[in-house]
This record gives structure tokens, sequence and C-alpha cells, in this order.
């Protein structure tokens, strides 16, 4: 039996840098997997801040030449007393110093004349915004609503993403036959979609090993990760460590935490397989401690436990070398604990985080403050 | 012109609750339209928490008249010096007062020896973790992966959930079709995806009132909502407001902020319509400051500003009655600006958040204190 800390260390050497194109449509959510560089410097030129009239020096009057509207390219260019229209977004002639507001001028015929030199407008001069050749994002970022215009804004149509990691879920237990519900199966799933990651429901197997044997070769062919859950402990029906033995290699098997203490984590094919307890709480806390983090990595998504202290309702007590996660609702700054036993749902149903009992520390009182880790 | 508090009173009144029935296997992140009121106790039966054999009496041998394995429904009777052996998880039978470990027992034939009393194991009474008749989730409830496992244990296959509202896009102008790239309307879906809601882009409209006027139209019948980008200020090829204006109502023009001034909202058959600046900065503070929060509260989701406090790393000046929302790179506790110009790429695209001034600070120093809105 091995502590948290250590079955952590093991699931650090876990990676997925599998990479695909897709659209920019499709990209939201998405994570880079190369570096954006941009091709064209933004603007593409001389781009005219304001509806206006573009002039090559400051004089009372001009002699309007051409316009230009906001898409238009034309290479136009002005000298002396010549002025071209220019929308907000045109692009200005050669030559252009300053854009006249169109407010602070009047037209006469093919004659514009200003009336006010309160306000010289700028140009925003061809690649101030961004550079040809700039790297404008970088592999691992998160394409967001504040980048993904800059990936319209260069032309590109598809970008180079990884790939969404598809979990293979297995629930396990000739009870599901029956009269019990498969529970697990649909946490587990919910689990991967906070992860951003595809959950692909496998099936239920029957405790018959050939039949677990079957489920779990189809995910590994099918998956990037496998999940089941059921038939961990060490019962006679308790098939898993044999199976995933057998069929790749055992990394850990118990880890000294509570709930959740049974889970097994191995690999097959260098798939990382997780088998989790059969009780929904169990199987429940070990997600959020191991297999969300792993999703989250394996979709090169930033993960970041969100801890805050509280003050505990009731004491705790724990066993020496265990991690105790207990479950707690919060309260204005209290930790109401909920656990009822690691087979009830309402144990965690409308808990708001996990209460810290770490290894040394036994113990908790009434009034002491914990960590909680909160689910967000 | 109205302030942002006013326009934000505007946008409060507007709901959306139209709901659907869903497949649980879908409905992670959704929202619950219903109370879900349990129909069975859970346990439905007294359960067995352990591997053992259920007895009376506490004797120090019995006879084996049974088995029971999870999910197993028999209805079994024991008295006396009889037992039954049980599954985790398994129905004991009726007259049960305790389950006796099978490791602290040993089998002869049919006969139960019990070996060692020390542990002597509860049972789960039925109806212990959920009681028939309860509210177990409340209407309102967004569905996450610890209350979803009650949903399956309940046996519900589907919920009545709200439905998820979709969003028209409309980008107008005629730039669009020559040199200049369709941004906003990747942006705004970009938003609209992260308030949980469905993007629908309904195409680029050319300046041209009818153009204009049927995309519109198309995306009222289709849509829950309507957002469109561009044509919103007072030149001559702006023809939203005029648009708005026949085929509804507009309920606010001109919004005392920067940047997003220009942005206009009102409603069309009695759904709402977001007309967003064309400049990029523009359309996503406006996104983030009105059409965010509404998406979120139309998809019946929770929506809370989060809010630092950072100093600000050089001057900003702004106008009176106006909030400014400058957008800032946070480093080590400081804002630094990046805004560039409303229609510069760079003003937002590597901003953490926004910093505001409010109305009635006209500016603030470097080193000065701010709120800035984090982007999430």
């Amino acid at each position: 039996m091995i502590s948290v800390r250590e079955a952590e260390k093991i699931l650090s050497k876990f990676y997925f840098n599998k990479t695909e194109y897709i659209k920019i449509e499709e990209s939201y959510g998405r994570v880079l997997a190369e570096d954006i560089i941009s091709n064209i410097d933004i603007p593409r030129f001389d781009r005219s801040d304001i509806d206006g009239y573009a002039v090559a020096e400051i004089l009372e009057e001009y002699i309007l030449i051409d316009e230009v509207f906001a898409g238009d390219d034309k290479d136009l260019e002005i000298k002396g007393n010549e002025c071209v229209s220019v929308a907000t977004g045109g692009k200005v002639p050669k030559n252009t110093k300053y854009v006249i507001p169109v407010e602070n001028t009047i037209k006469i015929g093919n004659k514009i004349v200003v009336i006010n030199f309160d306000r010289i407008e700028g140009i925003s001069k061809k690649g101030c915004d961004v550079k040809k050749g700039d790297i404008i994002l970088k592999k691992g970022t998160l394409i967001n609503e504040r980048n993904i215009g800059v990936l319209a804004c260069l032309g590109i149509e598809e970008v180079k993403v990884y790939k969404t990691p598809k979990v293979g879920i297995i629930s396990t237990g000739n009870e599901l036959f029956k009269m019990t519900k498969d529970i697990n199966s649909k946490t587990i799933a919910s689990i991967v979609k906070k992860a951003g990651c595809e959950p692909i429901f496998l099936g239920i197997a029957r405790d018959d090993p050939n039949e677990i044997k079957e489920h779990i070769i189809e995910a590994s062919k099918k998956c990037d990760i496998i999940v089941t859950s059921g038939g961990v402990s060490i019962g006679k029906k308790d098939f898993l460590p044999r199976i995933v033995d057998e069929l790749g290699e055992i990394l850990f098997h118990k880890v000294k935490m509570r709930p959740g203490m049974p889970i097994l984590f191995g690999k097959i094919d260098k798939k990382p397989i997780f088998c989790m307890p059969g009780n929904i709480v169990s199987c429940l806390v070990c997600s959020y401690v191991f297999l969300l983090p792993l999703l989250m990595k394996m979709a090169h998504k930033p993960y970041r436990r969100k801890i805050i202290k509280a003050k505990l309702s009731e004491k705790i007590i724990s066993e020496p070398d265990f991690l105790y996660l207990w479950p707690v609702k919060l309260k204005n700054g209290i930790a109401y604990p909920t656990f009822k036993g690691s087979n009830m749902l309402t144990s965690i149903l409308n808990a708001d985080g996990l209460s810290v009992i770490k290894e040394h520390e036994l113990k908790k009182d009434e009034g002491d403050m914990v960590d909680v880790w909160i689910f967000e």
C-alpha cells in the first residue's frame, strides 16, 4: 500500500500528445499543439482609425481625388493638396500623414474645406498590432474568446491542437444486471466531461474474468485511458487485479487514503487504467484525487486544486499514515462533515469539498481549521 | 446614453424558461427544471455493508440456510440459529440483527462457526440514505458528478431540464466580403460556448438594410437571442438602430463605458437582440459585461464576476460619468494596461482581465489599487 503522494508520482509519468487539425470554428476550449506565427502584418496596411480624409500635409483646402471603403485593396497615392476619402478601417493612400475627421470638414463639389483643426487623428501603421513573423500564440495555449479572433484575422482556417483523450468506461458486477443500478459509469462519465475529455461507455461486464477481459481489451483498442469500477477488492469475485496483471502491469493497488483505499492503477499497452472501487463515494473521491488531474494533464489543460481553510463542526478521527478526505458541506466558513458511509449517495451529494486530515495528523477536533479541496 | 448599471437593470428583465426532457446520460452540466422527489427508499431494503452471514441473534454457531448476492431480490427470513450468507450490498433476510464478517467464521459443511466476535458490522437500514418522498434535488440544481448518481439510483431515465438557449450570430459589413476577416462572429460564438449556450452562425450581411433585416428575421425565428456586430454607430452605413426600431424596440443605444460605448440592445418578438460595435475590443468587452451574464442567466446557471485588487503600473485617465474597463495583464499583483486601441487585437489578446475605473473616479494613478474583473 502506497501513499497518495507516491501514487501521484506514478501518475505523473503519463502523457498524451496525439494531435489533430481542426477548423478554427471548432477550436474554442482546445489547446494549440503548435506555435502560431503571423504570416502577415496586422493591419496589413496603414489603416484609418476614423471616417475622414487622408491628406499628405496640413492645408485649409483639398481636392478630393478618390475614395476608399473598409476592405478595399486600392493602391492610391496623394501629394500636395490632394485628399482621399477613407472609411474607418480603410487603407490610406501612400504619403498619408493625417486623416481629417469628416465632421471637421465641408464638401463643396470635389473640394474639401477644413473647418476645424482641433482633432487630427492618427493612423494605425501597418504591423502596429501584429508584426509578420511574430509568435502570436504559443504551443500549449488554450483557445479562448480573446485569442480566437487572432486566428481568424490571420486567415487561418485549421489549427493543430491536442486530441481530446477518449476515456473507456466499464462497470463490473452481476448485481448491475439485477436490482442494482449502475451509478458509477454515469458519475465517472461526468468527471470525464468535466475534464473536457470524451467518455465512451463500453457497457457492464458480469463477474466473469473473460467477460471483463474482453471489455478491457476493447477499451484499450478504442480509447486512450480506461476506467473500470467494481471488482477491485480481495473478494472471490474481485477479478480486476488479476486481469490487469495479465493484460498489462499493476502500478499500484491500494492507497493509504479513505475513502478510496482499494483503488488499482496500471497500464495496458502504455495506456493508463484505473480500477475504481465499486462504492460510489470511494469511486468519486478517487476520481477527484487521481482521475481528474490526470485527464486534465492528458488534455493539456491547467489543473489546480482550489483549497480553502474552514473550521470543522465536529471531530474527525483518522488512522496513522492514512490521508482522510472527508466530504464536507461549507456554510459561513464552517465545514460540516456529510460522510455517512462510502456506499451512501448522500455522503457526497450535497458536499462542497473534501476536508483533508493529513497522514500525520491522526485527528482534528471540533473547531480546528482544516484544508478543504473545493469541488468546482 | 445610459450608465452600465441602468443597462444591466434593463437586461435583468429578460428570462428564458423553455424546458425539455433529456436522457440522464446527456444531463451533465444541465440545470434541472423540476424537483426530483425520490419514489423509493435508498437502500430499497436493509442492506449488508460487508460480505458475511446475516443472523437474528448472537450465537457461536449457525446453520446456513441460503445465500444472497448483491442485486438479488429474495425475501428470506431467519430465526434462531439460522443464518444466510450475504454479499456486500445484498438484501438481508427478515429478522437480521447483525452481519458477521465472513473472515470471522469457519464453514464446516452447512455449519458456520464464529471464531471472532470482535467486529459485528451494522446493516444499512432501508431508506437510511434517501427516504421515499424526499425532495432529493431541487429545481434549478446544476447536474454534476456528485448528483447524477442519485438520478441513476432512482432509476430515472429522463429529466426535465432548461433548454440551452440558441444564439443567432450575424456579422455585418461589406468589408467582410473583401480583404477584412470576420473576427467578431468567432469571438462572440466563443463567449456563447463559454456560457454553455449554442451558437448558430447565420452568416454575414452586406451593408444593405434589407439584407441585414432578412438575417435578423431568420435569427428571430430560429434562435432565442440574437447578436449582431458592426453597423451600430451613427455613420451612413450604420443601419442597425433603424432596423431594430422597425422590427422591434430599442431598449438602449450607447452606454457610458469605454470601450464598448456604441452598443445597442433591444427586443424583437420578446427576444433580446444585442448589436455589438464592430471593433473587436469593444465587441469583446460588451460581450463580457452584458452578453455573458445574460446568457448565463438564460441558461439558469450561476454567474458571478470574479474581482481581484491589483496595483496599476501606469496612470489611466477616464471621462466623467464613464465606466472605463481597461484590459490589463496581471503579474505579481500589478496590472499592466494592454489597451492600444479598440481595433487592435493585441489590446486584449494577452489580457487577464478588465481594470475598472468607476464613473466618478476620473483617473487612477500609477500605484493606485484598482478592481480587476478577471477573465475565467
